[in-house]
């Protein structure tokens, strides 16, 4: 398919381009679960407004929806978009809370185009100084998940050992970052293969990382790492790694739930489970899940305090950023490949000038 | 040995009885992992207590530190004195707060005699409308755990569906009842055995019991029992239940993690997993250990709140009691082989009047 959308067709229709579900996902997403195709976007009614997309993300929790082979999640159906949080430009707005030209950020799906109504996650960014990723990124989904994730749910106390799973992806190195920035007395990070562990070490300040290629034996590993016991296990990865750092938890201990990359792959049956949860008992231990929509209406000052951390340059963004909206698939099967690291974007229409 | 053990000896030392732990447990615990046998009561010291023990309690969770095959668990040591919760008379105190006479309730172990500091959980017992025994049960430390378990960790809901299992043990069986007192919409039960399930069901008044030994596929008779999800677990048995319950939970479910019968006695590789943690993510699930004496400083006021509804007739108590210190590991072991119901105390001595 071409990645320029913008045909008008003869009826007076735009043209969009998306990527819709081309079949169910068995384990491992793989580009031939994809398709790419035209699209009429449909008019605007009253209330409504039509974006343009030019960036859009690769979210490992939009796996979760690929599958139906679990009665409890909502599988995405064949031949529907891909979800996806964009960044976007409003081209044309019936909404008088929009106007054409302002930059939103919104839940479109992997198209050029959407109509969105005013509500939901359709929000206008003011600020300019920072680049427009951000705003998906570091202080977006992933970002506002480890900023409540540490602070609505861990309650995080100055001193405590906190380990992070999956700590180069965007939500692990915001969490290691911000842990430490709020008086975490040592933060302890677990990612795959060398660069992302010399860049967390040595660029991030992580205290100490854990090479999961090089340590199969996780349990042992963070025994090492974390002598006194974990206060807080920042969990992107799933059961495998909780049940490996559960017998390490201190007393009070909490694990925060925020992501599952581990076993989104593996059909339910051949999942990891949990084992020791006696513990939870002995040791006073809460786990709770995260799905940062809960906390919406708290978006607007932790994204202030977190802008404010990058402007002062004590927080460190890291992004992955293709060219094309063909190649969304590809970047959201490297997710699950252990490939690169930082949020995983595609630039799909031009960016509007930070004016 | 005999159970009548006010000896004194020679140099005018008092000498009592005692329940000891005689070697490791491993699985089921029996008579013979007990041994009874006198001791010389300690000189007084200031500050101290002199307590004659006429109740004692067996308590499930106590098995988790006769193993002493995890690391995790203080392990009791061999020749030690079990553990386990007490109504005493003073006899004698060197301690300005007590007096002879007084009724305390305290963690004394099994014995007929126990000296105690006057501070960790020694307490007088003033109420005296109703029986002693009450306050090592339902205003004791499974009543209290009953009550903060869905007071302060459920923060149960007016309408919730509520699942609580060995919902005939003391913990249980109040906890139903004050799910209904406290407005939960239904209240399931978990219990083995027709006795059980009748009594629950027809006397305490829950809304549905499901008999663990009629329905082995306890994920389905919980299905059944819930038709629309269960908001709170009130899980007393452990992983195999949290493992049955997690796919039913609703969204913002709870679990209560307030006790493991089912997991203390099978060693650790062979236990029960949980599977399913990714729902935690996906439905903001939250579980939490509970340890009653976190919430000790809140004791007297849900005392007095359980006693009013006792008194009122709106809570209804089931004890097992049996006479003689010797029948204390019978009474122990019976715990984990699923006899009776409510909670299982030995009389070892007269119980003072209630003047």
């Amino acid at each position: 398919m071409s990645a320029a959308p913008n045909l008008v067709a003869p009826a007076g229709v735009l043209r969009g381009t998306r990527v819709v579900l081309a079949r169910r996902v068995v384990r491992a997403p793989s580009h031939e679960d994809f398709r790419i195709e035209p699209f009429d976007v449909p008019q605007l009614r009253d209330g409504e407004v039509l974006v343009r997309n030019f960036l859009i993300s690769a979210d490992p929790g939009s796996r979760s929806i690929l599958s139906g082979d679990s009665s409890y999640t909502q599988a995405l159906e064949i031949g529907n978009v891909m979800e996806g949080f964009a960044m976007g430009e409003v081209v044309s707005s019936l909404n008088p809370r929009f106007a054409a030209g302002d930059v939103v950020t919104l839940g479109a799906g992997w198209q050029t185009h959407a109509v969105v109504g005013g509500r939901g996650y359709l929000s206008k960014i003011e600020e300019r100084r920072l680049p427009w990723s951000y705003w998906i990124g570091v202080l977006g989904v992933p970002g506002m998940t480890a900023y409540f994730g540490l602070r609505r749910v861990a309650q995080l106390a100055e001193g405590e050992t906190v380990v992070i799973s999956s700590a180069a992806g965007p939500v692990g190195a915001t969490a290691g970052q911000l842990a430490r920035l709020w008086g975490a007395g040592r933060v302890v990070g677990i990612a795959g293969g060398p660069a992302k562990c010399a860049w967390l070490r040595e660029v991030v300040g992580f205290d100490e990382v854990i090479d999961r290629h090089e340590r199969p034996d996780l349990a042992a590993a963070l025994a090492e790492a974390c002598p006194k016991g974990i206060d807080v296990l920042f969990d992107n990865v799933g059961a495998a790694m909780i049940d490996a750092a559960l017998p390490l938890m201190k007393v009070r201990g909490r694990i925060v739930a925020s992501g599952a990359v581990g076993d989104y792959n593996v059909p339910q049956r051949e999942r990891a489970r949990v084992a020791n949860t006696d513990l939870f008992i002995s040791r006073r231990l809460r786990m709770e899940g995260l799905v940062v929509f809960d906390d919406l209406r708290s978006f607007k000052a932790a994204q202030a305090e977190v802008a404010d951390l990058i402007l002062s340059g004590r927080l460190l963004v890291a992004e992955m950023i293709a060219d094309g909206i063909e190649r969304l698939p590809e970047m959201f099967c490297g997710l699950f490949e252990g490939e690169g690291f930082g949020r995983r974007l595609v630039r799909i229409g031009a960016e509007p000038a930070h004016a």
